[in-house]
Parts: C-alpha cells; sequence; structure tokens
C-alpha cells in the first residue's frame, strides 16, 4: 500500500484537525527515520498514517478488543487516552489488512513506549510528539534535540509525558517509566563505552 | 528499648550531620503519627531512629547483603542512594536486635517507597523527606500539606522525588512510581466515596 492509497483509507476515520496531525506526524518520522537510517521508508509512512486510526472509535469497542486479544490490562486502567494504541494496531490489522509487525508493534506503543524500544517504535513515539502541529511548552526543545541525537530526545518526550501526568495528579503507565529507565541506562552505557 | 537507648546506640554509627537530621525525623514522624493515630508511639521513635543506621557501611557490604537476602536486585541497580534501606532493615534485626515487622518494614521502604504502604511505612517517608533540617525547592508546600492531608503529601513527595531524578536523568526505581500511582488511585477513590 502506498501512501497515497493510505491517506485516503484513514481520512474518513478522523476529524480535519486529526488528519492535519496525521500528515504531521508521517512527514516527521520519514524525516526522523532518514536520520536513522536502515528503516524502509513505506513502513514508516504507513505506521505513522494509521498511528491513531481507532482514535474516535467507541471506548467500549476499544476495551472490548483489549480485553478479547489478552493485552496488558492496564491498557484501560490507566486512562482512556491509552486505548486506542493497542486497538488500533489491532484495527489495522483485522480491517486495513496491514500485517507486518513492525508497523503494528510501532502503532501499538505510539501512546505510552516500552522497554527496549526498535527505531521503528522510536521514531513514531517521536513523531507523534513533535510533529509542527503540535504547540505546547518544551516542545521546541524537543524538536531541537530531535535534530542532534534522536534517544536523547525520547528520554525528554517520556520524561516530560511522565512530569506532566504527575502534575495533573494522574497515573502513569508503568512501561512508560520502564521506557525512560532503558533509554536513560543505554544512552549512559553507551557514552561510558565513548559513543 | 526505649528512644534515650536507641539514640545513644545509633549515634556512633553516623555523622554528627546525619544524627541531627535522624532526631529531626524522630521528632517530624511522632507529630505525623499523632495527626493519624493508631500507631505505638515507641515504634515511631524506633522506625525512625534506626531508618539511616546503615547509611555510612561500606557499599559492597550492603550489596553482599541484598543479594544474600535474596532482596530486589533492582535495590543494587538504580543507584547506591538506594542501598542503606533494605540493608539497614537487615542490619538493624540482626546487630540491634529489633524484630518487629513494622518497624524493620517502615526502614526497609524509607527511601523508595512502595505501593500500598501502611501508615507507619508512609508516616518515616515523609518525615525523612520534610523533617526541619531539610531545605530544598518545594520541601516547604510539602510540609504545609502534610499538616492537611498525609497521603497528598506522600503523592507530593513521591512526585517531587521522580521528577527530581529525571531532571538529573537518572532512573527511577519502579517501586518509587508505584507507590505514587498507588495512593493517586486511592484518593481518587475516596474522593469518589465523598471522603
Amino acid at each position: 500500500m502506498d501512501k497515497t492509497a493510505a491517506l485516503e483509507i484513514v481520512k474518513p476515520h478522523l476529524t480535519e484537525h486529526r488528519y492535519i496531525h496525521t500528515v504531521g506526524v508521517m512527514e516527521t518520522a520519514v524525516y526522523l527515520a532518514d536520520k536513522i537510517g536502515n528503516l524502509h521508508q513505506n513502513e514508516v509512512e504507513l505506521a505513522a498514517i494509521f498511528h491513531d486510526y481507532a482514535k474516535f472509535r467507541d471506548k467500549e469497542e476499544m476495551r472490548s478488543i483489549i480485553r478479547q486479544q489478552e493485552y496488558d490490562k492496564k491498557f484501560i486502567d490507566y486512562g482512556d487516552e491509552l486505548l486506542h494504541a493497542p486497538a488500533g494496531a489491532y484495527l489495522v490489522k483485522t480491517e486495513i489488512g496491514i500485517d507486518n509487525e513492525e508497523i503494528l508493534s510501532a502503532i501499538f506503543w505510539h501512546t505510552t513506549g516500552k522497554e527496549d524500544m526498535n527505531n521503528l517504535e522510536k521514531v513514531l513515539f517521536l513523531a507523534d510528539y513533535i510533529e509542527p502541529n503540535r504547540i505546547f511548552p518544551g516542545v521546541e526543545e524537543v524538536r531541537r534535540t530531535a535534530d542532534e541525537n534522536i534517544d536523547e530526545a525520547v528520554v525528554m518526550a517520556l520524561r516530560n509525558t511522565i512530569t506532566f501526568l504527575m502534575k495533573k495528579q494522574q497515573s502513569v503507565f508503568p512501561k512508560t517509566l520502564y521506557a525512560y529507565n532503558d533509554m536513560v541506562y543505554k544512552i549512559k552505557r553507551k557514552a561510558n563505552r565513548g559513543g
């Protein structure tokens, strides 16, 4: 599936605002993937185009999918904002027919992050956070950092996410902290080895 | 063991600075415990007096204790600052002869916190954070909150701790986040039930 066809398919599932965001994520993801290298542009595009496919689905439908597929129950317990990523990965597979596990995993983890993210997972997570239509305190610093070092930018995005949730006295999905701890550990190990 | 005898015992194990801190923790813990009610003052005093018993022990000795006792290996992996709490609980039992499980558990968890803390664990965790000799940004707000609502103050202390570590790009002991999530959940549940 090429990106034009994919954008056509996703469009009716999104609001105009969310479609514009999706195109921003796609362009940013391709830009970040170019920096990393070794990623297939078509996979990057499809992951980005379909990352919010389930954003406007019925919440109870998404909860049912998570229960039936025996995904981590915490996706249900930690706030409705988390439902669309795992439910979306499932629906993109079953309704759109995309069965590339790399793409589906990037969609599955794009909201929370997780430990040991691969490059496509990092690229989608970060692109979703910094695409040009995003406006919130601190986003510019993450954008600048992404130009220099994608891992550092992912750490920043994870840290900002955790801090933001805690400021609102909201619970934090444990894997978001695991993602942070894992990346901090790997960045330090890399620095200790001299790069 | 009364508090005078306990203070005599702990004194040679601490620096003067740390001894003054310990007395501050003891007085603050008794003050907080009075607010909560239902805690034995002598247990509160002993937990506070011995909470930093192992603070100046050899780090490798503390790591050995954690390994031999099969405590969570993460106490070793997440920074040397975490060693003295579990190692201290063990040494207070084996060297001082205190075998009250409530006291030992409060000492064990006083640095990291954990999910489902009981009142003595909360009191020691919070007293250690806000005793009068502590000076750092935000401590006054936590002190004021502790006068009103101990659970809210514990959440604040946990949040500040996590934020502080992340600002320094340090890893965060997972149970510290679990403690935060657990308390936030219980505070919300209590509020939904109308207090």
